[in-house]
Order: structure tokens, then C-alpha cells, then sequence
């Protein structure tokens, strides 16, 4: 039931570090360029989410909806910002497909941004703590690279994953990253560089970490009949989940296992009518080298324990069933958090419009997964190629 | 067209100068007392949304969305932080709102909540000033108080307001808060006091503006069929509006008329099929005395420019033919920036319900106006008593 769902266009600036560009500025860059490619017309646009998490304590501005749309001359429409940590864009994504799915509008562009460079150190670190409950575990200390370094110590504990194996994930969405030229590092890294890397969080080293990015994406969501009567380059939303998952990880039965990725991959299956194994092309959210090891078996596409051999004997590879993170992934491409699930969404609709610079032969289905906190706001999307 | 939508159930903190209770408490105690008022079972809520400003800047908590869920018992919910600087709430409620009535939601959970108070003074300045665009006129140095200031003496150069008149709306206000239990200044002033105070950014004088405040509100809305399963104490929604308007005060014609709110009341009535004539009760954004007489106009309760006389011949006042602002608003109520627009549909809520503290009798229709930045994001809700 319901209107089908597009992505009727896509843009996004550079991902790296970008001085002298305001949230405003790559907010609008990365939206005109959606809204030609989308070639619908500014004035069925009912809505503007802007996907954020941390303008305001990086930059001191808020209210990016209001002040973005009038850059880009849309007035009386719904202009809000969005803000689920790492997957606000992607949030945004689901509640724009959900009003025009259910007949409530017929056209919203969402944006994500972000600007992490730029600040003092100690800036960046209060704006990713942001996303931890202080109240509970922030105030006694967790942040994101602690949590990682937990999860990927319990996980060579629990299935013998070893320091390689997850070394073998940044090796590969380096080599990704390295012919993406939206990406922030175009440079490879051999596994002896990863393994050698300084320590950040034991067991995570910094080749192991995702870099703070600046940058936007964005993408035109419309009805598949506006988007057919205005030719645009579409794409198919077969499913858009956001569901929340345990907010503190004391809350967590297993810190290896993120039921919010586990519940949010099932629905949206469900909700897509295909599996893991129908997906030929996925963007994971491995902001460290050890979370796409576990979303790859969250999502299905291996079982729990076996995603670390999975990256060795290149089972997520370039011309393997299912390419993980071709466009380099949060490791190479950048992670600029709030912009990261629009970027996901870009790079997906590209291989499916087969026009990807690391294009996955004939996609059809592709897939993408965005978590903020620790996996406490988790989307997956499936999208769908019209053949 | 469409599931009539209503609000269920609503619930509140006071509101205050309330240390000690971070942004995640006053959140759960309003989204609890709404969920108890609308008898709906929680497994219903589909969507919990979270109105906030300046979370981040203030307390360096975001992902209020998953986290406030998690507090609740919330689980499998989309759960995200909606900002639209002082309307963030009441634009969370136009989101929820248009779900609902599309069909894509049965229920939807809209918590506002802020924290302005026990921050350093240049930490809270910081905080408002985030919804001025930084990159134009923020870097100029225009602040809230400034813009007010600017459009209070404009109109009482165009329209020959006076002081008195202005002063009178802080009268009416403080009147109106001293017997609402949840009001922030429960005391009275005199005109005189008023006039008297020390000038902030002239002719704005202390009692003119609103305080800082602490608090939450929160509304469960619902498609109006699951209310009357529930027996939910609702009112029902007839017009749920949300406009962008000039972002920057170089962009308008006139600061003395805000296009956002004509915009959005013009949308509001014909969407409710109703006019200003008969709307018994409003609860409108005076961030400022000024802005009480400026949206009073705009809202075409008077015509342009005669706001000011209207307030001193009691036009506005308790027993008239529209009650403006008997919760106090935000200068006695208080503004709690993130909550004010859940807080205000409490109140008018509460009016319909016939359970007001200064309850306007046999009110129908209520109006809420409440407005992000420089009238950047409006909102404009009208809400009907079931008979």
C-alpha cells in the first residue's frame, strides 16, 4: 500500500577537509546539485530536513532548515533540522519516505552536513560524546573509541577474529577510497601499516579509525509518478527502517551483537521482500575498521563470528557477491556524521544507476546501514535499480 | 482527506528554574504524564520525537531521541531530535501530525525539552544566538534583544504605539501566570514596573523579555480512532501548519510584519475551515512584549497596527472575545525554547478540556503561533474541543 517511493536525485560535496566552507554553504552546494539531477521542479518540494548532529556545538549554528532553504530560495515549506548522532541524515531519509509514501507530500529533499575540522581537539571530542547518555556513561568516561576497542577485544575473544582480519577491512575500503574521488584519504595502506599504526584504544589503532570529515550530501526523495513525469534519473526505495536499539551499553545482552541493526536489517527485508543474499552492493557504517565485521553479520550477509574471515578471503571484495563499502567506506571516504547517511544513500544510487567510479558489475539491490551512538538510532535502506 | 488526528493525551513539568534534572529527566516526566493522560498503550507510538534547540551548545547531550526512548521502555521506535530553534517542538508536532493523518502512523510521541538555566551567561547567549544566520547577520552582532528591539521601534514609529501599550501585554501576562501552577514568574508587575525596569536593548526593558527557563512538555498524537478506543481525553487537530520565512531580517520588507506567521495563520484557517473571529483562545510567542502585539496582528485577531491599542482596552484580556496568552506566555510562563511549542498545545489543550487554571469558557477553537528565529520556522496549530 501506498505511493512508491524514489530517490529521484543525488548530489554531495567532497568529503575531507574543506576550509572556509560554512554548514550553510556545503548544505546548499550538495542540495542544488540533487535538485538538477532530481530535474523536479523547486516548487513541488513540500519539506527540507537537514540532517545535522553537532552544528551547533562545532559552529554555533542552529536552525540550518529555515537558513538553508532560503539560500535555496524554497519558501513556505517545512524546514527542520534532523538529528539521530551518525544517522541523522538517513533518519531524515525515513520520515521524508514515510510522509511521501503515505500520500502527505510529494517531494522532500533531505541534507545531510557536517564540519568536524577546524575546532580545537577538545571540541570534537565533547561534539562525539554528544551522542553517549552523559548522565550514565558518559560521565564515567566512555567515548566511541572505547566502545569500539571493547566490542572488537570481545570479539577476537569470543570467535578468534584476529588483529589481520580486522586490519583486512581498512586495507580494502582504502583501495576503494583510493579511486573514489569524493573520498577524503585517496591512499592506500598495507596491512602492516594498519597492524603498526599508533594504539588509540587497545585494540584499535589509528588506521583502524574513521577521520573527521567536513562535507554534504543530499537527495531529492519523490513519488515515483513525479519523478516519471519529470524524467529523473530514479532509483527505487524498496525499504527505509529507523528503529532505536539500547541507548547505553550496559543495556546490551552482548556488545557483538546490535539488535538495533539486527531488528532494523529484518525489517527492512520484510518490508523490501528480499534477503542478504539478493544485495550486490552495501554501504556500512565502519566509523572503526571492527563495526563492519559486526554490521556484515548483523545484517545477514554472514553469520555472527565469521565476518573477520569473511574480509580475508575477500568474500566483501570488489567482484565478490556482495561489495561492502565500494566508495571507501566511513574509513576512506570520511564520516562527516551528520552527512554520512545521505553520502551512503549517493554512493548506493550511483552503483544503481550504474555510474559509480567503483562500479559493482549489473547492481540491482543495494543496501545501505547507518548508526548513531552505540547503535542506538540505526537505518538500513534498500534500494532498487528500475531495469 | 485523510485520518483525522487528534492530541491524546499531554503532560508537563513545571516550568522554572529547575536544577538538577538533566534534559533526559524532564523529558521522560512530560512523555510520561502524556502517555498516562492518552490511556494509549505504548506499543502503539510509532515514532517518538524529541523538540530541542540547544541541547548540544548547553549540555553537550544530542541523540535525545534513542535516549528518551530507551527511559520510556521505548524500543523498535523511530527516534529522532527535531530543531527548529524556539518552535523546534511544535514543528516535531506538524511532522507527527502529517504522519498521522496519512495513514503512516497510529501514534506519535512529541516530547519538547530545554535546559537554559545554570550555564555561564556567554554560554547561554551563544545558545540563542544560534538561530541567527552566523555567517551573515550573527557576525554583524545581531542578537534577539536587538532584532526586537528594532521592531518595537519601528512600530511605534509607523503605528504610533506606545510604551504603555507594550508594557501592558507583560501586565496582562504576569497577571494570567500568577495563577498557572506551571508558570515560571508567579508575581505580578505594574505598568509602571514595567516602564521602570533596566533597559536592554532599546526601548526593551528587562520586563519586556521573557526569562531563561528549564522544562519539558510532551503531547501523544493519534489517529483520532485510536483515541476513542482508549477513551483518550483528545482534541482534535484541525489545522497543524509549518512555513519557513526570511531567515535573515535584510530579507524582509517590513520587520514589523513577519511573512511566516501571515503565511502560516493564512494556511492554518483555510486548512481548518475557521477564521481568527472564531478562535476563543490563543497562546502566542511572545518572546518579547512587542512580539504579543506584532503576532496578534499577523494572526489577524487586529489589523496592522492596532495590536498595541488592542491590548490597553483589554481586547486580549480575560473574558474578551479572544483570550491571548492566559497560560502567561513566554514572559511569565516561561521559555523553555525546545518545549515552549509542546507547552503551549498543552495549554490550549487543557483550555479545550475545560481543566485551565484560567479557563476561558466554553472555549472550541484554540490557536497556537510559536516561531523559530527571526520568524525563520512558524508554526500555527488550531485545535478543536470535542462536543
Amino acid at each position: 500500500m501506498g505511493t512508491r517511493v524514489v530517490i529521484a536525485g543525488v548530489g554531495s560535496t567532497k568529503f575531507g577537509v574543506l576550509p572556509g566552507l560554512s554548514l550553510q554553504n556545503m548544505a546548499a552546494e550538495a542540495a542544488r546539485a540533487a535538485m538538477t539531477d532530481s530535474n523536479i521542479p523547486p516548487a513541488r518540494i513540500g519539506c527540507v530536513f537537514v540532517g545535522n548532529f553537532v552544528g551547533g556545538i562545532m559552529t554555533g549554528q542552529e536552525l540550518l532548515g529555515p537558513i538553508v532553504a532560503a539560500d535555496l530560495g524554497l519558501s513556505n515549506v517545512a524546514a527542520v533540522k534532523i538529528e539521530a548522532a551518525c544517522a541523522s541524515s538517513s533518519a531524515a531519509v525515513r520520515i521524508g519516505h514515510d510522509l511521501i509514501r503515505a500520500g502527505a507530500e510529494d517531494a522532500v529533499l533531505v541534507i545531510g552536513v557536517e564540519r568536524l575540522t577546524g575546532a580545537p581537539r577538545d571540541a570534537l571530542t565533547t561534539a562525539m560524546t554528544a551522542a553517549i547518555d552523559q548522565a550514565n556513561e558518559g560521565g564515567a568516561g566512555l567515548t566511541f573509541p572505547g566502545f569500539w576497542g571493547m566490542v572488537m577485544a570481545r570479539h577476537m575473544h569470543l570467535y578468534g577474529t584476529t588483529r589481520e582480519q580486522v586490519a583486512a577491512v581498512t586495507v580494502k575500503n582504502r583501495q576503494f577510497g583510493a579511486t573514489n574521488p569524493l573520498a577524503q584519504f585517496q591512499k592506500t595502506v598495507t596491512l602492516g601499516e594498519v597492524v603498526a599504526s599508533p594504539p588509540i584504544s587497545d585494540p584499535i589503532r589509528r588506521f583502524d579509525c574513521c577521520p573527521a570529515t567536513d562535507g554534504a550530501a543530499a537527495v531529492v526523495l519523490a513519488s515515483e509518478n513525479l519523478a516519471r513525469q519529470h524524467g529523473s534519473p530514479a532509483v527505487r526505495i524498496a525499504a527505509s527502517v529507523l528503529v532505536n536499539g539500547p541507548a547505553r551499553i550496559t543495556d546490551y545482552e552482548d556488545i557483538v551483537t546490535h539488535d538495533g541493526t539486527v531488528n532494523a536489517a529484518r525489517r527492512a527485508y520484510e518490508s523490501a521482500g528480499v534477503g542478504p543474499e539478493d544485495i550486490d552492493v552495501a554501504e556500512l557504517h565502519d566509523c572503526f575498521s571492527i563495526a563492519e565485521i559486526v554490521d556484515s553479520e548483523d545484517l545477514g550477509f554472514f553469520p555472527k563470528g565469521e565476518g573477520g574471515p569473511a574480509v580475508t578471503r575477500e568474500a566483501s571484495a570488489r567482484n565478490s557477491k556482495v561489495v561492502i563499502n565500494p566508495s571507501g567506506g566511513l574509513l576512506s571516504k570520511g564520516h562527516p556524521t551528520g552527512a554520512t547517511g545521505c553520502g551512503q544513500i549517493y554512493e548506493v544510487a550511483m552503483q544503481l544507476r550504474g555510474k559509480h567510479p567503483n562500479q559493482v558489475p549489473n547492481a540491482r539491490y543495494g543496501l545501505t546501514h547507518n548508526g548513531g551512538g552505540t547503535a542506538a538510532a540505526v537505518t538500513v535502506h534498500i534500494l532498487e535499480a528500475f531495469r
